[in-house]
């Protein structure tokens, strides 16, 4: 592996186009964190700028093209993720729609005991299950896989019987990128009649998720990550059609009302997905994930993910080759069909390491605790010849040392 | 009351400078509706531009900036709302910091079996006390007061016994514009150990709110109306800082949690208000507010109310005088002791009405089922010859008769 290789894989990167959408700053450093924060393209930018717009310009009347952008930016994102129309909102954040899909789950599933979930999940999944076997008088057992290589799809198979209301985990974990089998942890779940809630933070916009077609029963997902909304932009949920009408969530706020504009006195749940609705609708937010998961529509999802395997597989050789050997380890599944669209990289010096490469304006990867950093290309924007460049760039600032650094990073999902 | 005294009223207005900060298209029609969704300012429009920018060059890094607002802005609305610092925080949707706070409530007063609200409030308000009610098996009364004038404070400080654990209501109306007696219903409902939340979506920006001074426990609000935030712009929670320990709200988010990004396996909710936190913070929507709100506290809250009460006061006199005579009523508070700052008008034909102002842009004003159209001057931007205008408009279309028309508005609050 040298540049050229990379320069030549760039020259025939059919994406490589879309990144001129993207305002790149050529002389700034080498960006992987897309898995983050995805950045703006220049249709978002100006969708902003015109919401503004109509925002100043027609006032409460926008509401005509507002009111349904929680379903419509929802269908858009349906796409994506497999999801045929009417199955899909965008709302809320990531933590408030796993908590009402989490609790209808429950619900719906009283006589069972048990959540299983994922002792290395992201921490919002773990503490709202938390909280909801607490106050509904269940119990969240925690499945331990490995660190680096996730779940054994036979290890989730087996923990779940008759006794499982809910299976709860991550297609993607946040700090390995390890990637379970959805499709068959789903039917292991059904066929002992329990729930499975699937997080797609780090898949959607990604990798393919097809549920529709794997039958899962529920899914969130945020979309400033590889689907680029924009910082805390609203997330979306998923749920089957056939579970819908039975399904109540906890949030009974009136956007999930039938006939809301009637205001009637008792509240009586939307027959379809807008029963998991709450409040008012971030329009801007809406606004923006819609103008970004439109680009991500139009490169196609199954071309995304088959430059991101040929990124992430690169990145992984490059990580043995060039810095394994300055004591460095791999975090991430070597076998690439356990692997999401990002790559992580331990040391003991992981924070400094990487706070270094960010401060010198090298590369921007993100620390996660206790010791790793995650290298995210976005094949939207990011080329090969970066990802030689940011191991280059990594390898020469541990060949020179790094100092430890007292603050921690505060950087979010 | 002619158009004379109007303009003269204009000339001696020490807020009128504001309204060049709104863009106010001239020969637009009279917009009476910031109480639904407030103007953008330059401030706003240009803050926004600046976080896509921000976003769009910094990219992750922004997070430094971004990582505090929801305390921060939250301050800043606390200045508007009688409120110190560490008390408020802007997050997720009126209906969601409802849901919140009053579930923290009913677990703190788990031993009392009645929540008590007004029959005739907004229906989220309702609605997710319906649902609060049926899941925590307790029993949800419903005061019914005046359509017109809202609950006397008798009412309900006689509804108030040692089983009432919470009083839920919205201090101003979203109808009528009838305002409650915030310190003489909390001091009611402490002197039975009862909790208090205040719904604060039609007050925060328009009347001076002292939530210290009163002893307020709870309070929600939107940053849309009166704040000018933005459409579906992110709520705000206050909750009293001696609560705030002893409180436990049902959304375990890691936003919520001690000591977040060390991701620790346990939840434990920070010591203060940002246990009231859920998941990433919508950034936009948190600058627009803050962009916002800044406006209006360099007004004066207390400047923005005079302007507000003699607006109000002149609405009445017209609607007595122009449109009574033509069939339609006074639909808010007579008293002035006992209004908020919007004011209703009620017709069998609101509706036609309403949208027949739309359509031939003369007057924006909004349509509430059954039979009332709303008028919200906003001190910031409207003029007192906007209101002589929009009443004498007003007049003409219901003197030329309106037809009825069969969509119903979609128009949130």
């Amino acid at each position: 592996m040298d540049r050229y290789i990379a320069q030549r894989l760039d020259l025939a990167d059919t994406l490589a186009p879309f990144r001129s959408q993207f305002n790149v700053e050529e002389s700034g450093p080498i960006y992987l964190d897309g898995n983050s924060l995805g950045r703006p393209s220049t249709a978002v930018t100006e969708r902003l700028a015109d919401a503004v717009r109509d925002w100043s310009e027609n006032l409460v009347g926008g509401w005509a093209r507002w009111i349904d952008l929680p379903a419509a930016v929802g269908d858009r994102i349906g796409r994506l993720i497999g999801a045929s129309s009417g199955q899909v909102v965008v709302c809320d954040s990531t933590t408030v729609n796993l908590y009402k899909l989490a609790a209808s789950a429950l619900a719906a599933r009283a006589d069972r005991q048990v959540i299983l979930a994922d002792a290395h999940d992201f921490p919002t999944d773990r503490y709202v299950l938390q909280g909801l076997a607490e106050s509904a008088g269940r119990e969240l057992r925690l499945l331990e896989g490995s660190v680096v290589d996730g779940l054994d799809t036979d290890v989730v198979a087996g923990a779940i019987d008759a006794q499982t209301a809910l299976v709860c985990l991550s297609h993607v974990n946040f700090r390995s990128g390890a990637r379970l089998d959805i499709a068959a942890i789903t039917e292991a779940a059904h066929r002992h009649g329990a729930l499975v809630l699937w997080d797609l933070c780090h898949s959607a916009g990604a990798l393919p998720v097809a549920l529709d077609d794997d039958g899962v029963d529920l899914a969130v997902g945020c979309t400033y990550k590889y689907l680029n909304g924009g910082p805390g932009s609203p997330a979306f949920a998923y749920v089957r059609r056939g579970l819908q009408a039975e399904l109540r969530q906890p949030i009974w706020g009136w956007f999930g009302q039938h006939d809301q504009f009637s205001m009637a006195s008792i509240y009586q749940p939307d027959g379809g997905m807008s029963r998991f609705l709450t409040g008012t609708p971030p329009v801007l937010g809406l606004l923006g994930v819609d103008a970004a998961a439109e680009i991500l529509e139009s490169a196609g999802i199954r071309a995304l993910w088959a430059k991101s395997e040929r990124c992430t597989e690169m990145l992984v050789d490059l990580v043995r080759a060039r810095l394994e050997p300055l004591g460095a380890t791999l975090a991430s599944p070597s076998d690439p069909e356990r692997r999401g669209a990002h790559v992580s990289v331990a040391h003991a010096q992981a924070w400094p390491w990487c706070n270094a490469l960010i401060e010198r304006r090298m590369v921007v990867g993100d620390f996660r605790p206790p010791d790793v950093i995650r290298l995210g290309p976005a094949p939207l924007y990011s080329r090969f010849v970066d990802i030689f460049d940011a191991v280059e760039r990594m390898a020469e600032v541990l060949k020179a040392g790094v100092d430890d650094v007292r603050d921690r990073p505060k950087s979010p999902e």
